[in-house]
């Protein structure tokens, strides 16, 4: 997506060969417009997927998760991280390892909100080892929902969680996918 | 506004006389139409006022700020709470005492998206004793920027979080104004 990779050579920076900041416009300042866009392209990709309810996780894969909701015209639920917990519904519970912090983590759904009959989307903003959409897609086997496919705003390529998902079947669409950051530049998959 | 209302009414669950549940369309599962319903009022509200940022916090604030800031051409940037921040920066902080929980936390946002030259509005899904606002505010007055005003989503009036609001000389306009949670009933603020 041109106007995703512009924004990224522009507003983001290379912390280090395997991390790439964009709280320019992503992970702290959101930028609305560029949000707008990347929903409009996660409807394009997967309008006839007959997605009925969009899965992301607290807290920035909810701005990008919304939009694409917004095209779709379907509800977005946010998984929870456990320790900001305030739901008292029976809950889904899946753990998630963080390579980046070196924990492990719990994320949770109401399971009110999401059936056996439900088509789901996971999005999210990163996509590095998978874990997170890993557990994200656990939660909804849980529910006994189908997954439809994974859409990420940016996909560390260099990492492994892509492959983790294809080799697992599930359908992936990034919308930048980034080959390397080596050397403080980055570089982009191209086809 | 109407809408809310009748998405309150229909779908908001009143656990106690204090605490009503909107995991249904805001807090959990989140309703994209009705954010950008929300997005349009608080533009519409505020449309005069020069606002060049939107301040909010993780994670319910980010849907109808991202919406509010679509509709008024600003970014919007969402504070952190201090126990999920990765961010690097020279922060602004600010503690914020939650009745609810009965516990401190430290939210803050990076000095590099807030400038003296910034008019900012506050956007919140809750208002009930004005303490995440007022932390928010502080943020804003660290980076020696405006207070535009404060947009929230619900706000519980039989509280002292508007009234705190006021006093301070600020602007608060709340989409829903719930009057009483009494009996079991949500029942909203008439003029």
């Amino acid at each position: 997506m041109h106007a995703l990779e512009q924004k990224i050579l522009t507003e983001g920076i290379v912390l280090s060969d395997q991390v790439l900041k964009v709280d320019a416009f992503l992970n702290h300042q959101i930028d609305p417009v560029l949000m707008q866009q990347i929903g409009k392209e996660f409807a394009a990709r997967f309008k006839d997927a007959g997605i009925t309810k969009i899965i992301t996780i607290e807290a920035s894969g909810i701005a990008p998760a919304v939009m694409a909701g917004l095209e779709l015209g379907v509800p977005v639920i946010f998984a929870r991280k456990y320790q900001s917990l305030t739901l008292k519904d029976d809950l889904y519970r899946s753990k998630v390892f963080s390579f980046t912090k070196q924990t492990e983590s719990t994320i949770a759904i109401s399971n009110k909100h999401l059936s056996a009959s439900d088509k789901a989307l996971v999005i999210d903003d990163f996509l590095a080892n998978g874990q997170a959409a890993l557990g994200l897609i656990d939660l909804i086997h849980q529910a006994n929902a189908e997954v439809v496919g994974v859409g990420i705003v940016i996909e560390k390529s260099f990492q492994s969680g892509r492959d983790i998902l294809l080799e697992k079947g599930y359908r992936v669409e990034s919308l930048a996918r980034v080959q390397s950051l080596s050397h403080g530049t980055v570089e982009f998959v191209r086809d």
